[in-house]
């Protein structure tokens, strides 16, 4: 029998940290559904004590996954790791992931504490967290840039605290796979009781080689956590996909001989719910889940593949979910059609009215366009979740137009605080002239730092998908919205984010 | 004094591979400069023998380029290696670069050919080429799933017959760091004569560890070429990226020891260049290029990137090109300005004619939109070049509106072989009815597989830069239009997409 390895998610704590990728509680929800649908191990739901709504994310989320135990993330302090707990109670299986940092630079620049400081807080915390859950991790922010002889000081105390997991991060993505390894394997080798703890490994992407760190993590230092996030997401440049990584290890299970739990079909539907949800568009040659990830171009290639398959091709599209995504819906499908599909991306319906609303909804996309994709059907519940928070601002109508060698100009009726306000404006094209005749009656000051139409299967006849990203005041928010008129689907976008705007939630934000 | 990493560029040659990504050869021509500006030591222009096509663009790229090598792909017969050594003659520095298929799956279900007759076909080729051109690097292709014994056999026999870099795939992406460091430090031990020749790694990013993978074949294995792409472009997952093997060179130097020539400053200019031109999105989440690579959202680490740059920066933005985007032409910009920013761009023109119908564009534009970003001038200058070919269609004019509850139309008015017509549709959306408005005249039959709007600079007061893929006879090609109106912009995309169809280059494709 092979060992396992755990894969840790972290979308929705470290990539939420990228920014403009904050997500809304019922866009977590959906995607937390859909790591436990991927059989993730462990999911990080957030960062409890930063926010009221995180704390109200991480206890929604440890309410209604069953399957996947539930982390959060905690400072190393009391009050951090008490807000952690009780965010968890209702959870099956919770965990208090708590760190703190031991690099020289980042005790002495950031924290202003003494080594020794951070050994005691480090150990305290972790003894307070081991009374109120039985799985604790703690990891050494910056660890990989730490003095050996500290970390092991610090690591061998935790553990005796009761760590039972130990995440060695290169928060600032420095790591080379081999140096990397061996600093894993040299820590375990040299802590007494280092074989009381899983060690885990979280890479950064910065210089393009958090997947081979991670795995060299694995490999070399024995580790048996992965913690990576869908598509990569994160900080900078991210952090090791979790695509990537278990695809290799089920790829090259030769070399690593170990078991993952996740069922890789339905990686590709959770890679586009997260890209749909922040707005991150994934290039089409990024591994695994990109649109050219399984196609081939060159004669020769086509040639080969035609031949013999494994010539060119070391996975089957049809393994992470591809081909899933092949059968299109339409005006006749039904509402069990309409119902399985929305299981099979990962969207889980409250209530039977609210089945009934999006399935109408469909039904009403349909008499306009002859087939709906996944996506089509991603962006109709994506609009039932950003309109169930419009409260600030409602879209009612929009008429524009454009012409060569005039200026485009829009109309839009929108209810703006109970009351139908219709705003006009000119713009450089219909778009433009949309957002400022919206403006016009909103008047946000808000500053538009992303204007993204994201690729709905190929064709202009879909629905257009558009994320407006807005900022005002240091804080950073995303509005979605969709429809087969593109000028449409902006101005739906921008009344989103406007009213993400009225909700202001001030955070905490954590390490990378 | 330190060794010499040599960085070869292939992103015209393997990068062009990727379904979609087929360049016109003023495109060629405009990222040839862009990668000479970055001083890539050698520039894979194509591959001659495959069309007529190609055996011009690779020609006039050895023409113009004199500072950085010239290559071409040849199959290891005399009749590609002639063309080759042809379409090299007016380079400074000219390298025949030809492989032939190693792997016992890629011998028997594609080349058919017995193992002996592979190693026959190989020396002679190296043979044959070696009296044309001095440079002559060799590729066993699927080198890393080949038998060993039989690849030192056959490298052993080209490097004796005047091989001079010896390149080793990775033609599936198949490896792990360690492993394939390994394999090829193995070769290099076994080999008599190795030393006679630079080793070479070439890596495909199928599980994420392109990178990875060629710095161990470099460190562990002793190469000192890098085959790489910028981007990561290329077939499926795409290849090694320069700029994240190029950064982890520079930023962890304290490891690998090793100089590269490239000048990094030049490195975003070039990943947009490559990116418009190709209408493959660079994600957000991208190492070094993506647009999130240097930014901080959490306020942990903010206060840490305030209080001490590097507790969280590995490499500074600047270094990479990121910061001469800061400045911002308008108005009042001469044309001293806008040609030094061409420049600085990589953008070179032929002549004064060329530049000054170019700034009369730019000051057309800037009359309408106060901010002009170096995005608008690559859109603007895109166009240029994209209006240069049109032959079969040219776009006139365009009028479209749309109004909640009627359908979306739009008239397009269009010069279609020398005649000036008119095309009216409805359609789903404006754009949509836009492309209906054109095809009713063109009946083009092509079908849409990709609809891209490129986010520029952040605001709808930009230029939106659209990408119009279409797919018809099994040839794929790419339009791109720019306009501050989305609707033109994609109304000239798909006319230049349309017009690319026109142009029929037939032609075998290459290795991976």
């Amino acid at each position: 029998m092979s060992e396992q390895l755990i894969i840790f998610d972290t979308t929705l704590r470290d990539g939420e940290q990228s920014p403009g990728a904050s997500m809304t509680k019922d866009e977590k929800l959906r995607i937390a559904r859909q790591l436990e649908r991927l059989k993730v191990d462990v999911i990080e739901a957030g960062f409890a004590a930063s926010s009221n709504g995180d704390f109200d994310c991480v206890q929604s989320i440890a309410s209604i996954i069953k399957d996947s135990t539930i982390c959060s993330l905690a400072r190393a302090n009391d009050r951090d790791i008490a807000r952690a707990a009780e965010a968890l109670k209702p959870a099956n299986r919770a965990r208090i992931h708590t760190f703190i940092a031991t690099s020289p630079l980042h005790m002495e620049k950031k924290l202003r504490m003494s080594p020794d400081e951070v050994f005691e807080q480090a150990k305290m915390s972790v003894r307070f967290a081991r009374n109120l859950v039985g799985d604790i991790e703690f990891s050494p922010e910056d660890g990989y840039r730490s003095d050996p002889d500290f970390l092991c000081r610090v690591i061998e105390a935790v553990i005796a605290e009761g760590a039972t997991t130990i995440n060695v991060p290169d928060t600032v993505g420095y790591a080379i796979p081999e140096l990397y390894g061996q600093f894993i394997l040299n820590l375990r080798e040299r802590i007494p009781n280092s074989d009381k703890a899983i060690w885990s490994v979280h890479c950064h992407n910065d210089l393009g080689m958090a997947v081979a760190n991670s795995l060299a993590g694995v490999k070399i230092g024995g580790a048996r956590q992965v913690e990576c996030t869908i598509n990569g997401l994160g900080e900078r440049a991210g952090n090791c996909s979790l695509e990537e990584v278990v695809m290799a290890v089920k790829t090259r299970r030769d070399y690593f001989g170990l078991d993952v739990n996740i069922d890789a079909q339905h990686i590709v539907a959770a890679s586009r719910l997260v890209s749909q949800t922040t707005g991150f568009v994934v290039q089409p040659n990024k591994a695994v889940v990109g649109a050219n990830a399984f196609a081939h171009a060159s004669g020769i290639h086509q040639d080969g593949v035609l031949k013999a398959r494994d010539t060119y091709e070391i996975m089957r599209a049809e393994d992470v979910g591809w081909s899933a995504n092949k059968i299109v819906l339409g005006k006749l499908s039904g509402r069990n059609a309409f119902k399985q599909r929305l299981q099979e991306l990962g969207v889980v319906m409250d209530s039977e009215s609210e089945i009934n609303a999006a399935f109408a909804r469909f039904k009403d996309l349909a008499d306009r366009k002859s087939e709906i994709f996944d996506e089509d059907i991603l962006a109709l519940v994506h609009m039932e979740g950003a309109e169930a928070q419009a409260e600030a601002y409602r879209f009612v109508s929009l008429s524009q137009s454009s012409e060569t060698g005039e200026q485009p100009k829009a109309s839009v009726v929108l209810i703006a605080n109970g009351q139908e306000v219709r705003g006009e404006s000119t713009g450089n094209g219909p778009v433009d002239a949309s957002m400022k005749a919206i403006e016009s009656q909103a008047r946000s000051g808000a500053e538009m730092v992303l204007y993204a139409v994201n690729a709905i299967s190929g064709s202009t006849e879909s629905q257009g998908e558009v994320t407006v990203r807005l900022q005002m005041g240091g804080r950073v928010v995303n509005g979605v919205g969709a429809d087969p008129d593109i000028v449409v689907a902006s101005a739906k976008a921008y009344i989103a984010a406007l009213n993400k705007l009225q909700n202001p939630t001030e955070r905490v934000a954590a390490q990378g």
